[in-house]
């Protein structure tokens, strides 16, 4: 069976759709990854997951180390078995997470030692320790262990650090293939590095081209810069790296984000967003966001969506989840999580068409059109 | 259509199993209704209750007055639209919750004046408003308006309590009667009180069967006299109550507490147990409860119950289980809510099968050995 292939279908200007083989299942993009964080997509069944539309989820390295540790996960025979999802699962490398969530950060060549924002307990992550982690949790995309710097410090300090993130993605790519049995399974994914800068996401493409990964992502960006600079940086940023292999951009983004970066040459995304905004009461809709604790839904009797297949806009009123929000009901959560992935998964799938059918441009417009306009 | 027919299939010592027949479903007995206190079971799809096995689901009066109000859920179609369940619905009186959730209560024959537990808004009950919503609502069993005194009260304030319960009865029974178009359609029950004490238990049934209802509940049991009081009470009650009629034993209970009331003639119970011990870690089996956040739970990789056909126990390792509810996450609660609720449909299944094979009496001493029995 192929361990891993990536083959472009179509291409419309810089967009591509297309499709990533692995041994767990094929993973149609550009894909957009629910996050399942702690060893679960929030308030939502993997059956739910899988019947909305996505190919593979997210797991946090970060989370999950902490509780309930990768260790126990291998023991209970991984974390496809642990959660129930047998299709391809990416695993961040933890990077992101210690520097943003964990507390007493001390960062050396070696790596990071913090402590867990949960109790206290002091930890280590280094590239050796992610890859170890990342393959006792089972992952199907393994990340490189990588430094995630602050936007907004001078440019000799993004130097630096991205430097840095390219020799640990080397010791990321010794040591995942150091795992043979995993390696043999498995795909590792290099993190181009270099905040705003042309020259330095130039030189950090280079670092990684010449190291080898089967897939590239752009991190670093979505950390408050805008959606404006990071639109800026994705004119330069995928074309930096090989166009034969995906281009995964983390922790993006809104629906318009999603747009404007497969516009730009990305295949792959993952945010918190509609699984974070469905339990905030916010729904995604083509015609942009709404607030469901909105006193103006609550005796509406239509779908959140007239436009979407889920299974919430199927059954409920724009009343009824207004109700559920305004009372605190878990089944709020439930319903309005359930419908954002969908919506999510449908602007994906919408996008795949619209490439693979050459009118993308003409659908960009129409969507930004539709998701602007006041409503 | 029949509007409300009960039919006795098989008796077993005091048990029964029949069936109730309305124009929205049938209502197997010895029947389990969950409860739907804000127009959602919590944390559950209606179409998951359904699955469990779930004839008729609970709302109440009291919460959905105040949130989101009697007339709204009117206007929006009535509750089965609104929430999505198009099966039988019965609906309590708001009586128990006023006594027990709200503030500034006064009490007097027309009615209870209390102020909101959510707001202070000020509203008021009586056996006519009571009628009216449960009406609005478009219940399928309609509840009388009763007082549910506390338990460890004097027997001439009990007797009291009782006596204008029971006018209030009259009272309910007149409104309900007004509201034609619904009374064609829905069923109204009578609620006998006076807590521990025979006679008045008697006088209460003799005035209710004077009125005339479809079916009878014990109502002001299980508010802290323990099983052994219970059970005693049980010993007489439903001997007072029309044999040919369901009795309904109001706010019980745990899973012994149900074989036990069956045991002694009770057809129908409600209780927020299995929703609320879901959300709370608590698992029931056929070998008693378990608390999923022990630490002895972590590396099992058995599910909650070997006996249990529920889709968590299918799919899910107490692991996983431990796992979510130590780390908060709502998954916990939908899937440990969810086995709960299939315990408890899938005991009232076997109490029914055991009265049809007459063989009540194995099947109750069967149960308690295993679930009483130390693991």
């Amino acid at each position: 069976m192929t361990r891993f292939s990536f083959q472009i279908h179509a291409t419309d200007g810089k967009a591509r759709t297309g499709v990533i083989q692995m041994q767990r299942g094929e993973i149609r993009t550009p894909a957009f990854m629910p996050v399942g964080t702690a060893a679960t997509v929030k308030a939502m069944k993997v059956e739910e997951v899988r019947a909305a539309g996505a190919d593979i989820i997210l797991g946090n390295t970060y989370h999950l180390m902490l509780r309930p540790g990768a260790e126990r996960v291998a023991r209970l025979g991984g974390l496809h078995k642990f959660m129930g999802w047998d299709r391809p699962i990416l695993t961040d490398s933890g990077g992101y997470q210690v520097m943003s969530l964990s507390e007493l950060r001390k960062i050396t060549e070696e790596g990071v030692t913090f402590a867990s924002h949960i109790d206290g307990s002091r930890h280590m992550l280094s590239p050796e320790r992610s890859m170890e982690i990342q393959r006792l949790l089972g992952s199907d995309i393994v990340m490189c262990f990588d430094e995630c710097p602050k936007i907004d410090q001078p440019r000799d300090v993004i130097a630096r650090s991205m430097e840095m993130s390219m020799r640990w993605a080397r010791r990321s790519r010794d040591a995942f293939d150091a795992g043979e049995e995993h390696a043999s399974r498995a795909a590792l994914f290099g993190i181009q590095q270099g905040a705003l800068d042309e020259g330095l996401r130039k030189a950090s493409a280079d670092a990684l081209i010449d190291i080898g990964f089967d897939g590239y992502a752009i991190g670093g960006l979505a950390v408050g810069e805008g959606q404006q600079a990071m639109f800026e940086t994705l004119e330069f940023a995928p074309g930096q790296l090989p166009a034969d292999r995906p281009r995964y951009l983390m922790g993006v983004g809104k629906p318009d984000d999603l747009v404007g970066a497969v516009e730009r040459g990305v295949d792959m995304f993952d945010c918190v967003l509609p699984t974070r905004s469905g339990r905030n009461g916010q729904a995604f809709t083509w015609n942009g966001p709404l607030n469901m604790r909105n006193a103006r839904h609550a005796e509406d009797t239509g779908p959140i969506d007239e436009r979407c297949a889920c299974p919430t806009c199927a059954k409920y009123s724009r009343a009824y989840l207004h109700h559920l929000h305004k009372t605190g009901e878990m089944l709020g959560a439930i319903l309005l999580t359930e419908h954002n992935i969908w919506f999510y998964q449908q602007l994906m799938a919408a996008m795949r068409a619209a490439i693979a059918d050459q009118r993308f441009e003409a659908f960009a417009r129409d969507f930004r059109r539709d998701y602007f306009e006041k409503r």
